[in-house]
């Protein structure tokens, strides 16, 4: 068990981090050699694990190379009526036996990343269902009306008039009973999760335990650059994609989003690549480049990423030189472009050929239905035909 | 199974009721000849049962003799959390153990009120203690924080700065089970139920099933005819209380609660008692003593009411005649005059003395510490002595 270098408990401290709670609690559990339960939980929602939680893993495996045990919580409870961070509507319930299938490809997948000797995988619904209703009417003593209505993605739902159900409003409590139940001393989550978790602060404190450490992280954006890595808003790069897949995502995200992708997937010096960014042209692709190079070669090790460079390069040459026909477009959405140039026959033909991976920008398959198009970009559709869209000016 | 008597429905649907949800629905069920399934739910708080559950249950005996079924509901889950409704702060959590206790005294005591062929009593903890948390989580899902929030009580709290509790907030929800759990056709509770009785109309409907009717009562007030009568008040009356100490009791209300005492608790014309007890005097106590004598009639039968009337004439008549030691007094309360008329050494041995049942006020055992003194009492404590008050003028 070792301590935290002394050089870079510095940056893993400040790196990408959004907040820490508490900063001195949180800084005597790393600087100790007393090995600490690092809580990660992860809602099986989706049977992928995108960038988002590569993000925590890469901390994570930091933390095991340390001697620290990474317990990881699927909740397949919680998931049953789901996390509603972040959304502005109810979602609906799902089955047990649903998110427990999910649960299992995500703990194959876990097991992949992690270091099994240092990982404890575990489910909520393992206390959670075999909790009584008295003992959860206790937990809820503990708890105000007024303190969960203080979160901010209540207040907003409140706001714009949309409906709390209770079973989201109470959703903070279960998470965080996960950190009682497994006896957490930190845990590191998206900035998004940090109210959950100060609950769990709260009634770990009031249960008569030791409360856990928090760091929260920035959120990594999609490759649209503006929304939160996320399936089910299409904008996500997934652990298990190939290198080649991996590697041409990461090259198709805006410029602008470089530094965050690189500060919170890379170790490089950020300040010569924000200007990169910042410049465009060759200087942001090649930026962009590297970082792209490097997150897949901590994934998939440095051969496969170089190899993916290499294709990415080839076939980015072979469209630079390839001379295409090219069409006008006023529109700017990818699904409104191909059926202004007549790639699709209508909105929902589009969507299809989206939904197939059949689209290509530059060479890079799109599927994210609000993609924008930009001017001199290479529109693919299947073998069809390839087209050089030139934006309308005026 | 009679239907309900014509003549008679008219008068059980608008006698001493707040709101009847809805009323056609209700009409249906009463007008029929099928038996149905009223709930009556009772939280074992204090192991006694007052004239305000007399109220309810002097109704709920009319319709099991028309061959309905009563299934008394026994809250000792709940009452572990008790119920929030009037109360301005969260109440301290109870044992299980306590509570089961309280219900089984109860228990003893519904059965010797209502008739034992069409009574069913149960306790909420039989279902609410096997619930999972999954169960519970789906019934959440069919409610919104904003529903609950509309409560009066929450939003009373809220406005005055004071806290709910989660466990609070949740209540609600825990008591409309009670309605499923027991398939219930009818309620009859207190005016200030309505909400959380309308939440098990909701619940009822949400899973499927018919929902119960709602039939809300107006309040009975204490024996200081302000406060809704109640234990911890110490302005109730007990149903197993003695006929005489009844009698008594009854005739010490305020002449002004004459009416609401008597639409709630007799079937008398109201007309003629509202006017005797703005009268006052005379036509107000001999008002008083016909609601008294006929409330105590029907706990303890004619002969006993007679004979406690008989006796507090007496010495009411006694008072009257017998000339006593007079002092005069500035304060109000029992426990200040006491003091005042050096009665008692110190507001605390006043307190004891109440408490102690050893403050009599013409002829009756005071123990409400709020008791207002009139004008001519007569006061005994103890056998040490007895004094008529007179009320110091300017």
């Amino acid at each position: 068990m070792r301590p935290f270098p002394h050089g870079e408990l510095a940056s893993f401290l400040s790196r990408g981090v959004d907040d820490i709670v508490s900063r001195d609690e949180v800084n005597q559990i790393l600087k100790s050699t007393k090995p600490v339960i690092v809580k990660y939980g992860i809602d099986p929602t989706t049977a992928q694990l995108h960038l988002g939680y590569w993000v925590i893993f890469r901390r994570l495996k930091k933390l095991q190379a340390l001697g620290h045990t990474v317990v990881v919580v699927l909740g397949t409870f919680t998931g049953r009526f789901g996390d509603p961070t972040g959304k502005t509507k109810a979602r609906t319930l799902r089955e047990k036996r649903e998110v427990e299938g999910v649960a299992r490809s995500l703990s194959i997948m876990v097991k992949k990343i992690l270091a099994p000797s240092r990982t404890k995988i575990t489910q909520n619904a393992r206390w959670l269902d075999a909790m009584s209703l008295d003992t959860f009417f206790h937990l809820l003593s503990h708890f105000t009306v007024g303190q969960m209505r203080e979160r901010d993605l209540f207040q907003k739902r409140e706001h714009a008039g949309k409906e709390v159900y209770l079973y989201e409003f109470l959703y903070p409590i279960l998470q965080a009973y996960d950190s009682v139940a497994i006896n957490a001393d930190l845990t590191i989550v998206g900035s998004d999760q940090l109210f959950n978790e100060l609950q769990a602060r709260k009634l770990q404190h009031s249960l008569g335990r030791k409360a856990q450490g928090i760091i929260t992280l920035k959120l990594l954006p999609g490759t649209d650059g503006k929304e939160k890595m996320s399936q089910s808003l299409g904008n996500a790069i997934n652990v298990f994609d190939s290198a080649e897949e991996q590697f041409g995502a990461l090259m198709s995200i805006p410029d602008a989003a470089v530094p965050i992708y690189a500060e919170l997937l890379s170790d490089f010096e950020l300040a010569p690549l924000v200007r990169a960014s910042a410049k465009g042209g060759i200087a942001a692709r090649d930026a962009k480049m590297r970082v792209a190079e490097t997150v897949v070669a901590e994934i998939h090790g440095t051969h496969d990423a170089a190899r993916a460079k290499e294709r990415f390069v080839g076939r980015f040459r072979k469209h630079e030189v390839t001379s295409h026909p090219s069409a006008k477009m006023g529109a700017h959405t990818i699904v409104d472009v191909l059926v202004e140039i007549k790639m699709a026959s209508s909105k929902n033909e589009a969507r299809r050929l989206l939904k197939q991976r059949g689209v290509k920008i530059n060479g890079n398959i799109i599927t994210d239905e609000r993609h924008a198009v930009s001017h001199q970009d290479v529109i693919a559709v299947g073998k069809r035909r390839t087209v050089k869209v030139i934006r309308k000016t005026g």
